[in-house]
């Protein structure tokens, strides 16, 4: 009986706030833990297999879509960042406010992933670009398939320089492409149909991509002919440089006739860029920037998209300088100034000799979460030598653009934007009537001195 | 000795189901309770990661997909819900057993959502539409992009009126449009390019939604022209009211010339709506219904597509009115009735005049969970005169369509349905060679009396 | 005192780690205890919500694309595996290495189940094939919907035969089709819009599908055409056999004239199929097997593609022999042997006469768990006459592949592949100017002796 009176004094000192005959035992916890065990095991397999088959798809996509209409309430169609005389030799101006496309590209992709730690990743793009306003749009549809391709990365049989290398086949665009966003230009767009091998590592700091694409001059569908062009690709890494060279050859292309065709059509070509990536605003902190040089001949004389563009001399010749950056002032202000420039001769025909620089820049001030002032000031100088005729001239935009985010202290790429914008451009006269192309009727800049309002919505995911 | 007994009977009296040295001691269960609160907090998050990744994306869609035939074992591809001479006018019949095409409309959505509430939404919108029923239809594609726009919700800085507004831009179908599905008519389909705001509310039962919208007029692509037709819409909820208002403005659409233009094409239109969404059927509890009227002059006249048609009179002027609702009778019937008609004058030549009247029923029997007979009964009254030639009669139409479902239960709505429908379709003989357009060969209804068999798939989600 | 002495005693017994003053009571861990269920409860319903979320969405997909170069460093745009004069009556030969054009099935599912376990199924096809190695193909695109359908499963009112069935409606790719992929040649492929069953039980081993398949011959948008084939089939698994039959009915069909159209065009076809599945290599384990027969007459002569050529003769007769088969050797070597072979007459033009034979052998010879070489002969015998000319003679090709895969050891069917190509083809001379149609400037086979080189990405999930 004393041990008994003894027990009951334990279990109570034991479970001071339940009452002694009610209180759980040891055993009740213990068959408690054992059911959490179990239905805890069970829902950590389900998550798995709900987190595997929610990764094992992602989409993702870039989108612009909007209105834009002139002083004159009418639509504005010939605008747009390569609107200028120069915009045929790829020079583009400050973007902000000046498009009407509504363009998307829309990725669909399947990952899967070996327990071994190697994966394989496989990517459709959709894009569609049309300039009307209207919702049902089959007659006036671009939509096609930009990219499709697989790629393999850490495959447990890559070892040494290959152990961290990516390999694909496809067609696709080159993964290390960049562009200056505010002009719409990349700086390099290697893009097409082949394979490659990414960040084979060749010494420490030093990594290198390689890789074949082809391209197609017209096509066998749509205009009866089928002259490929196949680029080399050497890309590499070295620090925060970046030296690329490639080259490409396109055996039938000098037997492309057409109305405005080069003097005489290259077969090959010769591209390299030398690029610095600075983690810094031209040394300051909070911001970063990039410069570089490229230059080309034949058919590498297509300085952006590289080896696109099978109507050039082959004696054509090109240089092009870029340099940009971003850079956050403040909370309130940030800045994002860029320069491309670029002289080219014997560029289509013999003779010809084409210059152009741009300078933009983009500013915006925030004001709250939400809302953000967006400035752009764009200009370009253009000196056009087409061997026929010649003009000379500059062109300004001035856009002021009320922006709508989700959090404006994102930063200058934080989407979706929704923007008002208005936009004055104007150009010298002289480059009214001018065309880049020899081709009779080829379109040209028609008059300056436009007033355009925008609303657009913007995003990338 | 005695306190050593004293402790094991003390265990054995707390763990009675377990042998006294192999129970589990607090300190056990403790170690235990541990490890389950990590594995716990390490799934929650990971349960976290698996919704976010999987909210993140949306797949929608509404399709409908089938074979028709007549009783002379050939397709049947001039039929469908606006196969009627009035139908040029957006005139509809009950579309149950009439469709041959396969239509789609894929929304793929991708959310964004930040941890103060805020959000953003992005959608695009594939469709497509074919009359053939073979697997490759690249020839006869129709395949487009209708919808591509962003929209934040919950701006933590929108407040006041604007606190629960949701701001958008780009291409999109307006969010308040609504229509009566049995005759595949919306009662206004508001869409274009444009940027908008929704749900400001102007005092406690009062939301307003604000947009403007831009329309092409035929394209730039397809048809080398290029008017656009801005639409100005507010459109107001005042409790179960919704009262709209459009105005638009199309500056160059008087200078489009074609076959069968509007005598004098209009510059400008207004556009009103007027509409009650009752939560009873006429009254009666277990459905819903919704009346209302439109009117519009010049380019408001097109009273459903508002402001999509340019080829309308200066002073056109149109009114429609509809009724339509869904009412659960008991558990076996249900039965759906519409009832749209429509006044216009001059509204595309001087002196025309188009008068229709459509009433459509639907009604369901339910035998079992799956399965359910649909009946349709369709009539149209049509008096018309397109100021040259005019013609005035009757369409009638009776489905009876075997459905499967997988919960007949849910209703009219819920989808997918299988379906199997005979339908007889007949006309008066004088409506058989008359034409809304007076363009030369323009197409007609042709003769009536045709039985036709369907095999169609239907389903949104 | 002696009890708190022994109290104290006790609790640290059984408490050994803790100091005696901190340590945790039973009522403290049935406060975590409770907790811990709790937020237990919490996170399995978001893994549920998170897996359903996750699971009404599947993407599938199968692609291939790459580069195809020629020793003359020039595209190869006329090769693939139905390059050879007999290609345009069906007859293909190994695709390793030949294939030019970028073609992808992307498919968006749907899944809803519903607690009582019925479920249904939505399912949208896109495709594109393009030539092109450009990343912009809107000129060539050929994107289009292949499929759009949606189908019932386990539908509780479904009871006896019915019980396990599916049942179907929309455009589609019939379930059961199955195919050679190394000729890429299906057996059969059922196809187009129209409804079905799947999986009625007739006996314990015996099931059967029935479906009505709408095909349309031209079409109505790029051909103004509109002649629709309707076919019904009945296809039967009987434990490893199986056997199909399918008529075809298309009245309009004789109406239809063109270049080569056929001397009397069919109205009416009757086609059957007669296979045997096998798990075994022909006996030998590890490995399968698939022979069989298939007969047809009229437009049942079109043996693969059931119900899809209209320019078939009102008595062509084809006979269509197969048998193919895979078998893992050992470790490092699998073997894949395929035959097919058709003898066809009156089939185009009264008194032709075609008859043709491809044997195929693909080997894959393992190095590593993500290398392999993968080696294809192929040989084709034809003897051709299209009633006004013939042409007799052999197609040879051989090809070595060096192949990365995420896992060699899964066999044949794992993907993705990434491979290099090289392959040598050659035919008998006297075909290089034939061709099956009778239509003037028809395009042939041209001059064989041809080295190839592919680089190419193939991929199916």
């Amino acid at each position: 009986m004393k041990t008994k009176v003894l027990t009951l004094a334990v279990a109570a000192a034991l479970l001071p706030t339940t009452s002694a005959w009610a209180a759980p035992t040891i055993s009740d916890l213990e068959a408690r833990i054992n059911d959490l065990e179990s239905r805890l095991t069970t829902n950590e397999q389900q998550t798995q297999q709900a987190e595997s088959s929610a990764s094992a798809f992602e989409f993702h996509g870039y989108a612009r879509s909007g209105l834009l209409m002139n002083e004159h309430r009418t639509g504005a169609t010939d605008t747009g960042p390569y609107m200028t005389a120069a915009g045929d030799l790829g020079a583009p101006v400050g973007r902000l406010g000046l498009e009407d496309t509504n363009y998307l590209e829309a990725n669909l992709i399947h990952n899967r992933k070996l327990d071994n730690g190697s994966s394989a990743f496989f990517k459709i793009m959709l894009a569609d670009g049309v300039e009307t306003s209207n919702d049902w749009t089959a007659d006036d549809s671009d939509l096609n398939v930009r990219q499709v391709y697989a790629q393999f990365s850490n495959l447990p049989t890559f070892t040494g320089a290959f152990e961290n290398s990516t390999v694909w086949a496809g067609k696709r665009f080159d993964r290390d492409n960049f562009d200056i966003h505010f002009l719409d230009s990349d700086i390099v767009f290697l893009a097409g149909t082949g394979a490659g091998i990414y960040d084979v590592q060749m010494s420490d700091d030093w990594k290198a991509n390689f890789s074949i694409y082809g391209r197609d001059f017209g096509s066998v569908e749509s205009a009866g002919t089928d002259v490929e062009n196949y680029v080399a690709t050497m890309n590499n890494h070295i620090g925060q440089w970046q030296v690329m060279f490639s080259a490409m050859d396109s055996k039938d292309n000098e037997d492309v006739t057409d109305d405005s065709t080069a003097t005489h059509r290259a077969k090959h070509g010769l591209h390299a860029l030398l690029a610095y990536h600075a983690d810094s605003f031209y040394g300051l902190q909070d911001g970063w920037s990039k410069s570089g040089v490229l230059i080309g001949s034949g058919l590498g004389a297509q300085l952006k998209a590289i080896g696109s563009d099978g109507n050039l001399n082959d004696d054509a010749k090109a240089v092009r300088a870029f340099t940009f950056g971003v850079k956050d002032i403040n909370k309130t202000w940030s800045v994002a100034p860029a320069l491309m420039a670029e002289y080219s001769q014997d560029r289509i025909k013999d003779n010809d000799e084409f210059k152009w620089g741009t300078f933009n820049v983009r500013v915006s001030q925030t004001f709250t979460e939400n809302f953000e002032m967006v400035y752009e000031g764009s200009y370009q100088y253009m000196d056009l030598d087409n061997s026929v005729s010649s003009a000379k001239g500059s062109y300004y935009k001035a856009t002021i653009s009320p922006t709508l985010k989700l959090d404006t202290a994102a930063g200058f790429f934080e989407r979706p934007e929704l923007r008002f914008a208005v936009s004055y451009v104007d150009w010298s006269s002289d480059l009214d009537n001018y065309s880049v192309s020899t081709a009779t009727g080829a379109s040209t800049m028609g008059n300056g001195g436009e007033t355009l309002f925008a609303l657009q919505m913007e995003t990338w995911f």
